[in-house]
């Protein structure tokens, strides 16, 4: 089991029987399984082939889950987003933290063009153990958090937004020269990659 | 007179001996002239060429003024900074407001990062004809900007900033994509070019 | 309310249901809402869920109004393209401009390559409050505006084109290096941004 | 002689030694030498080598003429110019055209955001044979341009601007996707190129 | 009538409805019409709403001929393709040629990699007035032609090929920077704009 | 203080009187300063200035430190590099580390061409608390190491190699998506950023 | 037969009976054929005019064989992929590779963040002629592969992966980069590029 | 000694300090060593403290030869340029070559667009065990090269060129897409990297 944490599928470019056939494998012999980047047609697919398997729509994740999930000490982490489109992303990385048995706290639709309802929050985002801050277009919410808040904060881009959006290009340049200094970045859309750069961090146990 | 403004010369890729040629001539016929882009050694020679030309360092920017600055009604219009490495960009837009007649008002290095030193400035911001934000990096400051004042908002990317900040690309596209509605974007490091669009918008007289 | 506009929706990446829930909550509050970027299908489908939401097929935007629009002293602002595919967007911008209470006058099919024909709009121009103009391609239409008027001018660069027209970019770039000074630049193909750009500039009331 | 043209010698990364081996050699054999992209300190020192090196500062380049210049029936090839940055490379292209056996008639700074000064060279526009168009920045010129005469028009993109301008790219890109139709395009500031096509246009003799 | 030619509509971004309309009503004035940019289903829904539309399925064009097509002097223009793929826009020139009174030589399928088979066709090329090279991937083959003739050469890069070739830049720069001097380059895929440019550089009667 | 660091000063573009002031006031107020990005002939002058400033010529930083270090509790970071030319930015995140009051551990040069030199070290590397992982090129050697370490994983691309290392951008963009999966990423060559990613994640006593 | 190999024709862009009349004439001539990038739809209607032709799904080609296929004496090619999204290009590698008389072994599934699961296929890839990479994502397993065999290494990136992965262009990228010297690269996705390199590089009987 | 070549050290980053240290640490161990892009200054600096040091300043490469060099009964490699201006790149590769004891014939100077010269070279090309090709701005050699001869071909674009030459990306690109198949491609400017590949390919004694 490399690195102490469930099998993770890339669901992207396989086929519903060759996601059933892998994860059945993975699956009989014990261990749990999580499949990301999963479309709704192809979620119903691969349920119909293998009941066990639990597609999260909103994620595009499916998982089965044949042994307890690990419990671990680590509080709660914060999972931000900027706009309601952010949210697949984000429930990616929620997703992707149940499954390495972290606990999420969603804090949704807190945009900085709209600061007061950005304030308010403040006081949650510092009790969490990590932040994942999820946005897109100018992707400037971890510029405002990291400035907030002292604990680990992971940022993603988002595809979300057209034309000088660059299609989360926009999002992850601005992340990696955030004014705010100590932000870890991940791939465009990857809630899965954020998710995993905070198991790594947080206590296993 | 194009625009009701006095001539302004784009310094860069000219010899002193042109500037101070090309200067001498509208301001011999009685209008002002300011030009840009003009570098400390090719200041100190056109200087040295045209006793009247006053050279601004920090702004790179030298002009002739021979007839009265325009007087005009508009209130000041803030000028702010995300650091202190924008000053320059900042200064060049303030000389070119001076130029058509307009008053500045300095909101130095007011970051998002460090955010309290920011929301300590917003009354002063919310009092602006017009503001003018020039910020590099991941050039976040006018989406939180856009979002707590009316006025019109003119972005200026800076080039501040290395690896992903592409030399201010990151910045331009950011403010471009800002999801605060209506920020009005200009070149990179084109100071001249905000202090022309608040020109444009703000009353002639 | 935040900057004293009716509240208005990114429409992409929504599903249909989404949109009337969230519209329905605004527009039950007694405001206005503006939705864009809502192609044919998904403005049927809104359609069908929330009778009241109006919506044009050209702008691809809809809306729901529920209070009576802004009633404003500022002149009809100019909507000027270049050529016919450039109408969706300046739609966008006619329908935005109407939800902020601002009148609108097109000038449409004006691009420089005929300049005979261009040259017979030019009076109308200049009566113009504003001048919004929209152009794909090479985008130079702005450059011709810019130094023929004295208002303020903002243009929006469209993705109408193919191979060098990269999606809108050059467009995009050609306006924010415009040898006529002062023109503010707006997102691809963004006919929203450029009418709260000129909503932020004329007197409110 | 490859297509009847004196042999050019691209200056860039040779030696002074090198240019003037290769140019005394062609010389030697009764061939006129055009070598283009030589810089002042470069052009000094191959004219130090080779009295015969008639070195032309503006436009950078360096000829050697031992055999008449051809003499043809072509009437004035136009070059016209949108800003004063733009003559070294327009000023390469004329060095060109003589070597070639061609006559050239310059219309300089005639960038369309000053329509009238352009208009009231419209008739000289169209008595020429053909006509380059040199242009930086937004790189609008040969649009209005190829809308106005019937002409062959080659556009030249300069890398004059920065920031969006893109070292010439932003031009180029702008001549590629002109809405005028017809315009020949050329490489970023290669004035040596565009007289090249002309030269193929024009008749022989 | 602009430049002499039929007027030519952009089929892109259009509805079958538009076209008719904008079509019918110039070829109603008794001026011939040329469409590009038409795909078959959009060239059957026209073909139904206006009886006199001649669509050619591989040029992707169609066409309204209510008057004679002009008649000229010049000799046939050489068309060449470096393989298969690139028909449609080699097709697309010979539309555009017709239309303005130009005859075309087809020479295809003569990429660089097979030289012999290249070097057979080189006595027929030389016979041309002008040449149009067609050609995607790497572009190689205008730097082979416009070493071997000296009539003009105006090269087209198409979006032929995958990854390195960037949806025909690669071919577009290749061109740009070809070896072979005087070289005229147009947009990706425009075998209109070749056309064009040859309009422009034959004699008109 | 913002988030419990010194306060850190970005080196670049500020002249030697900026920092030597800055750095004065904050370090007079009883604060240690970092000041990262100054070059050599820099450092110098700013020594000249203020004969506390502890320039390092490798990492190009100076610090003035004028209280303790930080005492913590984590275990020592390891800082891995692939080449010697990823030296300097190793340093600057040795240099951060340290004005956080964390240790580092030097592997240095072992790249992932020379498996068996990479294999000697894994031991060791399984032993750190985090681990900053420095690489150029093609930057394969985060995927290795991630791979085998469960402790967090930064990944700093540096601007080492030429033509397609494209400025550090294909070591930036292979990290960031590195088939290892958790694997954090900053900006090119941004030493310092790595470290202040690993301050947020280990205890901060 | 141009370099003593079957002709490939490149299926992409080609209708069914294109490729049946092309692949006709030169079966019919006696010479094998191979047609590559032939998806699944086009597969079935070529072998429904032609039914000699074998399609290959996985590798999405398909080729007629009236020729005994060459036989040589050189060894096995090893075909090395990173993960199972790769095999389609690795697979079309090896279509070609049989038709031009060379044998492959595939090592699938061994990327090098599983390094064990890699190492212990080391002994198997030392014994092959030639190997050929092919791997997506970061790119990486080249610079690992070319390390540890002294045989030729061609590297093949694949488009898998999304975000930074840049449909190819960073394992493109990282492979010409690579800190293994003497890989050779090949376009993206081109098994059939990276095939014909080993074919020019072994014994040709 | 990995994969039995001399070590090769990059010069490019290192003081001349670090490499004399690093050379003569591996001469003293008995092996030879070459180091690569190494400029004029350095070469003299790194001569001064290695007198065994042999600097090559065309190639800009610098060797100790302690051992006496390889043995191969490989034919001669032929290394083609296209241009003057690529015998630096050109140089390297032969440097290189001779280090893992293969000898080099040079046929510079050829490009395509003068084709009669390059024709008298194609029996001597034919004639090589494999063939290096050499090319910068649109990188059309190696297609022509490749459809001539059936050893194997290995290109390597050059710097060379300006605008669209993109740095040599564009002949990178060209290569990448040549119509002329089984091309193996290398790094920009790197002559090292071309030599490695055909070291790997040919006989090793
Ligand atoms: N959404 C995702 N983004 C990036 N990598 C992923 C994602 N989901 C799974 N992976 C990685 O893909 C690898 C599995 O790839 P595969 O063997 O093709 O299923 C796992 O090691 C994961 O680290
Ligand atoms: N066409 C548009 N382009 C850019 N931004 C838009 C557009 N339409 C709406 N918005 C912005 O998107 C925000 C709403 O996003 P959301 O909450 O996702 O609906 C509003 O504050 C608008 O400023
Ligand atoms: N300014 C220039 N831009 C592009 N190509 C040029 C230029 N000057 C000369 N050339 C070409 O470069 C070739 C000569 O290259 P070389 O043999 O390196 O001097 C000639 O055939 C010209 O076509
Ligand atoms: N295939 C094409 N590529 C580029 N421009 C075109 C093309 N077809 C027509 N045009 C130009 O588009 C203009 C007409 O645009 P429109 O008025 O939108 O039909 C004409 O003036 C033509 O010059
Ligand atoms: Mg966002
Ligand atoms: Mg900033
Ligand atoms: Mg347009
Ligand atoms: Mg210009
Ligand atoms: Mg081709
Ligand atoms: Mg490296
Ligand atoms: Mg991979
Ligand atoms: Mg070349």
């Amino acid at each position: 089991l490399r690195q102490g944490v469930p099998e993770v599928i890339f669901g992207e470019g396989k086929t519903p029987e060759q996601i059933a056939l892998i994860a059945g494998e993975i699956s009989g012999a014990g261990q749990n399984v999580l499949v990301t980047r999963v479309d709704a047609a192809k979620g119903a697919a691969v349920s119909a082939l293998v009941p066990a398997f639990r597609y999260v729509p909103l994620a595009r994740t499916g998982s089965i889950e044949v042994a307890p999930l690990p419990k671990r000490a680590a509080g709660a982490v914060a999972v931000v987003t900027a706009g309601t489109s952010d949210l697949p992303v984000a429930e990616e990385a929620i997703e992707t933290l149940r499954a390495v048995g972290l606990e999420a706290k969603r804090l949704y639709d807190v945009g900085v063009a709209g600061l007061h309802r950005f304030l308010h929050r403040v006081e949650e985002l510092r009790k969490a153990s990590a932040v994942i801050v999820v946005a897109g277009m100018e992707g400037a919410l971890p510029s405002v958090v990291g400035g907030l808040v002292a604990a680990p904060v992971v940022a993603v881009p988002t595809s979300v937004g057209y034309g000088a959006a660059l299609g989360g290009f926009t999002a992850l340049f601005g992340m990696l020269t955030s004014c705010a200094s100590g932000v870890a970045v991940v791939n465009i859309d990857s809630g899965f990659g954020a998710a995993m750069v905070v198991h790594r961090m947080l206590p296993k146990e």
